[in-house]
């Protein structure tokens, strides 16, 4: 103990500069910030997204990234030119054509932040929006599996169609009212709206479909994001055939940030830009944490241990079918549904009183979101506590 | 040293839990997290402002005040009524009336920072917002002194004047159009705009026009606040009958949020929130801060020392009016204007060379933002160094 505490402090004394600043990192970056991101996020960035911006939180990250995304709109459809006179006045005051009328479509279901540009991606409760005003901005729906996947392939290939095909039709329709989409927000899981999972070939799809139409994809890894898929990033799952434009973190990663391609990156320095852009004293946590993961082979734990969690809820599902269903996961990233919600909200308050702590999303799904480090003798402590509630009811 | 070395090691160890962790601070705060926010922002909060919200930076702090406002006044609205069904249907796809028309006043000038919401109230550069799309939002000119005030006092008494009527009159055309104004936002001196000042009677009025309007006051004092000014909150020195609704802060102060009056606290649980909203590290960095101001009443040198350095640059500017003019500043928080955008960038580049690291703002001033420890002796290193400059000219 009296060593460990030692050890403690002398890691601490070394990062005394680090835990006693709070630097303006976009205007005075430390000599070895380049190093230390390479050290860090940049050695587990998705394969083809090279290009990073590290931000205080997952909003700021959204916010930023649909800015790059807007940025790189006007670029392309400005081919060589500057920024007209026009544009210069206009965006001062707010007006078109500096201040553009350009959209980002989102989902129904969907999560992406509280400020105001990334709450009107946002869709998952009502009590987060209202009263706060939004950009008119369009809504497709997201794919809503029946389960198990295994006995309802038909219909599930019909949602993803469904919904690519209004996705199509609302950029179109968009296009026409003036507002064209500049880009796509989408989660890999919708976690806050009742972890709905997309197949990877609607990914894929959705992905076909943005390159034709000329538009981003963003994919939002802020929940999903530093392990609890299985995965360091959930859409590693999808095997999209190329990157995505943008990925979003935060949470688990310690810093917000996201990825992105050459493509998405500003010339002209300060137009994504934040005081803080970020917190340099927990990338050195975090590059403590994926030292960790990578020592103890932390996501194969994820991946096991998923599979104890995933497999004793569908024998539950089985045996108490009018309690529970359509349980369904990436990792420990697992979500069942109860049969209702009046029943979810009973059966999580009993969870809590025998000590587990578990949460809802969505109208009646009990999510499990453990720590990276919790071992199938865990979940089996978790499924024997959740199946002596089920037994009550 | 060894015992310095000592003694900063023990600091740290007793943080260790606060240092290798990121709480979701508003689900799981810490059971001393009220105490620490007493002992640190609290204990400095404007007088008659006994709420905080903490943020992880001064946009997120801008953006959610926003919310604050918003929903203060739509609460309003209602009377004791909740939420309608229509309400609650409309929001979840950004349409009025659950999204409702709702702006917020900002001035030319301003800048309050670069997230979407936050964005629209931004209009110091285009850079900054050319192809982000905007919310319609009016914005009123903010008054532009002539200097040396004491010899210009009736003009800048029309400029307020002018100035006012402006807000009033954007508050009635935008009540018209359907989009009502919820709140003014406003710096104590416009920083990145170009160090405009505003005068204590221009801010009394324009207080007085918000309360008889009906529509929220809110300072921002990410730039100002934390003692460059001489005191802890620009805004102090304008002797406001009550105190303004809400203040935001950030940069030093080491974490963002907003006070605000209970008046502006939010019912429901989860309507203002973020996943960190803040970073308890630099909270017990602030109380460190805090205490170090306190004990060696760091603000008094702030006073001195901005007394050495405006007396100086007015001496510059009676005997270099061709160069330089219009010195203004309170505290530290100084700046002086040169005769054109030209010849304020060559004067940096120039102090530069010579080892002083001075910025710009707004079209052609040269700010000044030393630290709070930043003495007369330091002051007068500066001033010998930029007369250096003055005289090569």
């Amino acid at each position: 103990m009296g060593n460990l505490r030692m050890r403690n402090m002398d890691v601490f004394s070394g990062l005394r500069r680090t835990l006693i600043n709070r630097p303006a990192l976009g205007v005075y970056p430390s000599k070895n910030w380049v190093e230390e991101l390479k050290s860090s996020v940049l050695s587990v960035a998705p394969k083809g997204l090279n290009q990073i911006t590290t931000m205080a939180c997952g909003s700021c990250s959204n916010e930023n990234a649909f800015k790059a995304i807007f940025m790189r709109y006007r670029k392309r459809e400005r081919g060589g030119a500057g920024f007209t006179a026009e544009e210069n006045e206009s965006c001062m005051v707010n007006q078109a054509p500096g201040s553009p009328a350009l959209s980002i479509l989102s989902f129904h279901g969907a999560f992406h932040g509280r400020t105001l540009g990334v709450l009107s991606c946002t869709h998952s409760k009502a009590i987060h929006k209202i009263d706060i005003p939004a950009f008119d901005w369009p809504v497709a729906p997201f794919p809503v599996y029946k389960y198990p996947l295994e006995d309802n392939i038909r219909e599930n290939q019909a949602e993803d169609k469904r919904c690519l095909a209004q996705v199509a039709d609302l950029i179109e329709q968009w296009s026409k009212k003036g507002n064209p989409v500049a880009g796509i927000i989408i989660e890999p899981i919708q976690a806050e709206g009742g972890d709905h999972h997309g197949s990877p070939e609607f990914f894929q799809q959705l992905q076909k479909l943005s390159k034709e139409k000329g538009v981003a994809l963003l994919i939002d890894e802020v929940q999903t994001g530093g392990g609890p898929c299985g995965t360091l990033w959930c859409h590693e799952q999808f095997n999209l055939p190329s990157p995505p434009d943008v990925v979003t973190f935060s949470k688990k990663m310690l810093t917000g940030g996201f990825y992105h391609t050459e493509e998405y990156k500003v010339d002209q320095s300060y137009r994504i830009f934040n005081t803080w852009m970020g917190e340099p004293s927990k990338i050195q946590v975090l590059k403590k944490v994926l030292e960790v993961i990578k020592r103890d082979d932390v996501l194969k734990n994820v991946r096991v241990t998923g599979d104890v969690l995933l497999n004793g809820l569908k024998d539950f599902q089985n045996r108490y079918p009018q309690l529970l269903n359509s349980a369904r996961g990436r990792g420990t990233f697992i979500a069942v549904d109860a049969a209702n919600s009046g029943l979810r909200d009973k059966v999580l308050v009993k969870l809590r009183e025998k000590g587990v702590n578990a949460g809802g999303c969505g109208e009646k799904a009990i999510r499990l979101r453990p720590s990276l480090v919790f071992e199938p003798k865990h979940a089996n402590i978790f499924l024997g506590t959740l199946e002596s509630i089920l037994k009550e009811l």
